[in-house]
Formats: C-alpha cells, structure tokens, sequence
C-alpha cells in the first residue's frame, strides 16, 4: 500500500527536555519522502487536531529545527485532552479533508491509548492511515520498552539535584527530603542513588509507589540512618501509596484535582514534602528537616540533557517515519537494550502499550522496599551518558594534637 | 611585619556552588608562601576551630584539589553558629596554640561579622593575627561588591529553571509560581529575567522583597497576565513582605525556625509558594496553577555553574593569601566591576562589610514593583557566562484552510 498524503505530528501529555528532538526527527524524516506531501503540525495534541490548528512544518528551515530540537517542552504545545468517541469521529473527517494519511503521535500512556483508538475509529471508518505512537515520557512506564526517551535527561536533573543536596546536608546536617515525580512507577525517583559514590553518600532512602509506604517505618529508617551519620538524605516519589493503594498526597490535599484520564494532580505543591518535614520534626529529635519538591525543573530544566536521550529521542522521531513508509501497519515504536550498551527500534501493536503502566520490576528494589539495587544501578547509568558529573571530597588527613611549625 | 604561622581556612553560611573554587584558590596560593608553615582546613567553620577539629590540607594532592574545586558545597563543611564571646576567647587562645596567624573565612554577611568580632579580639589581645573575609553567598546581598562569588551559578540555575517551566507552561498553559531563595535582596529572583527572549516570555511577573507584596495588586497583576497571554508565570522572593516588613511566609508558618543570627528559616518547605496558588484556585478563574519552590538545588546544584562564577570565586581565595602576605591590616576582599565585562579585587576594611546588606537598587525594579528593569538584565548577563543555553521556538506558517497536495 503506497499511501499519499500528508503527515500531521502531535504532542501530547507532559513535556520532557528532548521531546523535540523526536519532532524534529520526525519532521525531517517525514520531508524526504515523495508520498508524504505535505507535514503539518497539530498546535496543542488533539486539541490542534479538533480546532484545525495546524503549522505547515514544511515550511521550517533545517536550522531553526535543529536550535528547536535542543529546546526543552512540546514546541507544538500539548494537551491533557482525551478524546471522545465524538472526537474521534471528527478527527477522522478532519483527517480525510486534509488528506492526512500519516499520523504520528509524541506522547506517554495516555497518548498511546489516545492514538489507538484514533486508529481503530480510521479503521472502522475505512479511512486509510498510517498512526504511530513516538515513546515519551519521564516516568519510564511504557510496557515493552526498556526506557523511555525523556527519562534520562530527567533522570540527570534528578540524579544531579541529589548530587548537590547530598553534599549541602553533608556541610549543615539535619534531614532533607526531596520529593520526585512519578505517578506510579519508581524509576525516576530510584534515578537519585546515581548520587551515591562515597558509602556515607546519600540518599540514604528510597521510597516509591511500588512498595506501601508506612509512616511509622518511615520514622523508624530516618532515625536510624540519622544516629549512624548524623544526617539525612532521602528521595520519596510523589505517587507513594499506602498498603491500601491509596496516595499519600491525596490525603493531604484539601481540593483533588484530576485530568481528563482521571489523573489525581500530585506535581505542582509542596504539600508531601511539607507534611513528611513536619513528621520528622514532631515525632524524632531532630531539629533541621528541609524538604524539596523538585517540580516542573524535572522535565524541563534546560541544561542537563543526557546526550544518550537526546540522540534515542531523535531516532525513535526519525524511526517513526520509516516504519510509517516501509510497514503496513501502525503502532508504537520501541526501544529495547541489546548490549552493553546499544538499542534497538521496534515496531510494536499499539493494543500491547495503550494505557499500559510498566513498574519498576522486583529485581531494582531491596528487601526493605526502602532504597534500589545495584541492578538498578547497572540499569541506569549508561542512559545518563558519559559526561554525567562526578563529585569529589577533601581526603587530607586530620590533625592530630598541636603541629609544631619547622 | 613578617608573620610566621600556620594559615587556617574555613568555610561559613550557606554552601554554594563555587566556594571550594575560593577554598582550593586559597589553599594552593597559601601553600606557596615559607611564611605559611602549613595549611589547616577547620572541619564546620567556627565549630571546628573551637574543637580543634582541623584537617591538614598541606597533605592534600593538587588534583584532588582541583576535582574538590569543581565540587558543590562546602567540602570543609558548615555552621550557622555565630560565636560568642567567650568562643572568641576560646578561638584566639585556639590560635596561639597552634600558632596559626592567617585565618581566611569564606562566608556570607554572618561570616563576615564572625570575622571581624574574631579580628577584634585578637587585636585586643594583642596576638598577631591577619584575618581575611572570602565573599560568598547567592543572595549577592553583600554591600561594597559588585557581585558575589556563588550568585552567578545560583542564578544560572534560577534562569535555566525559568527557560523551562516558561516553555512548560507555554505547553500546557496556566499559571506557574517559582519560589526563589532570597531572605532580604531580590537579586536572585531578578535572574529569573533572563529567560525571557520573546515578546511572551515569562516570568511575566517577579515579587522581590525591596517591594511591599500586596495580595489585591498581586492578584490583579496575574488576572491581567492570564487573560493577556493565556498564562502567567511568576517568579517570588521567599523573602517578600507586607507593608510593614512581616515576612509573607512567617505568617504562615506553625512553628518559625530561627538560627543563631536570628534569621527565620525561609527554604526548606513550599508554603509559600502553596499559599500563593491556592489564592490564585480561589479568587481567580483560573484552574491550572502549579507552584514550585526551588529549594536546595539553587545553591548546590553539580551540573549548571557559571564559567565566570567558578574563575572569580577561585580569585577571590587566591588574592585573600596574597592580600594577607602583603597588606598590613586584614579585611574583606571585594569584587568591583570596573568594564564590560571585567572586575578587579580590592580589599576594604571588614567593619565596612560586616552584617550589613546590600539590597537591590532602585534603578534594577521597575516603577510597579512587579517586574525588573533593562539595567538589571545590563548588569546581570555577563556574569552567567557565554555558554548559558539559548532556547528557540517553531516559526513555520500556519496552515490556513484546507491545502491541496501537489
């Protein structure tokens, strides 16, 4: 089947800082090929779609896409939208007017359920489309991919803030708290212990949706690594349940507030860090507790960029393409780890990923469920790329009684 | 007069990105002078000197040197503690022993204040003593300095967070909030201009605490934002204050936490940036509002230094050893700007410095009170250094009406 037409691109859900690069890899895979007429941009996911607004991205120079791809967050703007039945029955017709016959979406768990039903509506509808899903997302929970473009660059971000935390608790003592994103799976939480070099580094612990966590061994774990080092670090995800599945978070906010996919908003307030420093402050005998939430910085800090992720990223946009032209199916493009260390793109059905959330498996998890494993380790440090920075201590020795001058 | 003695060196306040740049600066140049018999390292500031808790940095190699320069946060550690004046007793009586007779703080307003009670004692109890004060400190709040060793970085990392939650919030829209460390100068929050390079850039508002914070005014400054552009991104002083000086956060806060010197613990939670968003859910149509404090990271984080930063802070360590080998009376070393962009380092005397500090001029804030002015943006870029990351947005046509394929 030789499709013509044109290729529309979206993104969707949260940004990431190399979400671009899979855009601009798209796009300028997309611009070779006689078949595809035209390449449009959707402004704002399925939003752009339904509003018909669209850039005409074959009118873009090859540098300012370039300077593009190394700018962090959705250049065409997202949405949290999911669409209705209705919706969908519109973007096909939209589809079929503009004579879109390649549809790619950039996007997480949400946006791959959201393009596998826009390809079953376009099938249904006998409506001949080419939809692929291009992997993103932070989190790291796309089943059958071995890591996710935009993980790693947050992962960095993550990984240098505890670099640097560990080291200010290491110079004023007291316990820090330093709460990461993840709704549901741990990864980019477990991406602090890359902090770890000296053995008294922090974090010290680890706390993610996979495993309950329970206030009062909690309580206990801090005090006891506090009496052993005199301080504190600790990372804790900002999706930690309790043994019922029910978020911690969701407890303390007076007002929930949720997306069109039913997501509970966890990212964006302080209030878990500020209520697990309160914890401490009341029930254990230490006086200096700080907690952080790192944010919005974690998918769109501009300058800690894995190279690893911003080279996989462009790919899994270029990649993209190729399938589109050389398969006669759709579905969601891969990455699966095939040495030691090197990737491979595959083409997956959209019906195996859609709405799916992969967790951090057994094996990345100690007994405890209160910090990560070295498999973890080995797992992650290929991805944050060769320049990631180290951190040095003073190892001159100390001084023993009164020296006398020479 | 030809001192003979041991140098003692440490570190005060909160850490910063560069100062073991002013440490390894001032460690290397002391240990090239036969007047300096060896080089000590006092472990937690004036704590250490009062445990005699010294490490002997004569025996440390130059490349662990120059990695630990590289490193975040105090690679001595640090203290809050301010001494009293038995402690300074103590800490002279602690000098004669060891006969250390130059004694080099690097520190923040606290530290120079520490300083030069320290360098009084010693005067009047006639020990020799040469006691220079090393700059440091994000707030860049210290008077006779252009500039401070550590703002530039901390500033780097509030620009590149700004560069990012705007494109984040350009994605998803709504209203963002940024809180910035800074207890009584808005230096540090003005940075946040620097992410602004097209037309709608944000932050589209920055609260300082040179400016009285009003709730009515900053409401309608968002209203009349959002509606303008959609969104609103806002960059705040944890340190604001009402009309009559009361910390905005202080009023919020259960339990205030105070440190020796008397100042309320401001970092460390998000209440004040939740506080902010909350007002903004309830007495604005607006639902989208998110709110990050920036936290630990500003003054610690490994992977965003400034280039300018890292060589001032080292120069500022390295002529404190040659202004003590050949001044007569000890002092603070200062930074004066005196080009574009260069700076030249002079001593002045420490009770000129000490405890006071430097606020924002007038000629930096703009006439609301509600954003910073061109002057400011003069006075701040070169100190971020060329390589401070640039971002760029698609400028592809949009696709009016339905277009034909060739």
């Amino acid at each position: 089947m030789n499709l013509i037409g044109k290729a529309l691109i979206a993104q969707g859900g949260g940004p990431t800082a190399v979400i671009n690069q899979s855009l601009v890899g798209a796009v300028l895979e997309a611009r070779k090929y006689t078949q595809i007429t035209k390449v449009f941009g959707a402004i704002k996911g399925i939003e752009g779609i339904l509003d018909e607004n669209f850039l005409d991205l074959s009118q873009e120079t090859f540098y300012n896409l370039e300077r593009v791809a190394k700018t962090p967050s959705a250049a065409l703007q997202s949405t949290r939208v999911k669409p209705t039945d209705k919706d969908c029955e519109k973007i096909v017709e939209v589809f079929r007017k503009h004579n879109i016959r390649y549809f790619f979406y950039i996007g997480g768990n949400d946006s791959s359920y959201t393009i596998s039903i826009i390809n079953d509506y376009a099938k249904a509808n006998e409506y001949d489309l080419k939809a692929i899903h291009i992997p993103k997302t932070i989190d790291n929970d796309l089943v059958l991919n071995d890591h996710t473009p935009g993980f790693a660059s947050a992962a960095s971000f993550v990984a240098q803030t505890f670099l640097g935390v560990n080291l200010d608790t290491r110079a004023l003592n007291g316990v820090y708290i330093g709460v990461v994103m993840g709704r549901h799976a741990g990864f980019l939480t477990a991406a602090s212990s890359v902090a770890i070099k000296y053995p008294d580094d922090g974090p010290h612990l680890i706390y993610i949706p996979e495993r309950p966590f329970s206030v009062t061994i909690f309580l206990e774990d801090v005090h006891r690594i506090y009496k052993q080092y005199g301080r504190c670090v600790i990372a804790v995800s900002e999706g930690i349940q309790d043994a019922n599945g029910t978020p911690i978070v969701s407890k303390l906010m007076k007002q929930v507030e949720k997306d069109d996919h039913g997501n509970v908003q966890l990212s964006g307030n302080g209030a878990l860090g500020d209520m697990l420093a309160n914890l401490i402050k009341q029930k254990l005998p230490i006086s200096r507790v700080r907690a952080d939430t790192l944010g919005y910085m974690q998918r769109s800090f501009v300058g800690c960029t894995s190279i690893i992720d911003q080279q996989e990223a462009r790919e899994v946009g270029e990649r993209a393409v190729q399938f589109a032209i050389c398969n006669e199916e759709g579905g969601s493009v891969t990455i699966e780890r095939n040495g030691e260390y090197s990737v491979d793109y595959v083409l997956k059905p959209l019906h195996l990923i859609a709405g799916l959330t992969k967790h951090m498996p057994d094996e990345f998890i100690n007994a405890e469920g209160n910090h990560i494993t070295e498999q973890f380790k080995y797992y992650i440090r290929p991805l944050l790329g060769f320049d990631f920075p180290e951190i040095h201590l003073l190892r001159a020795p100390k001084v023993e009684g009164v020296v006398v001058d020479f």
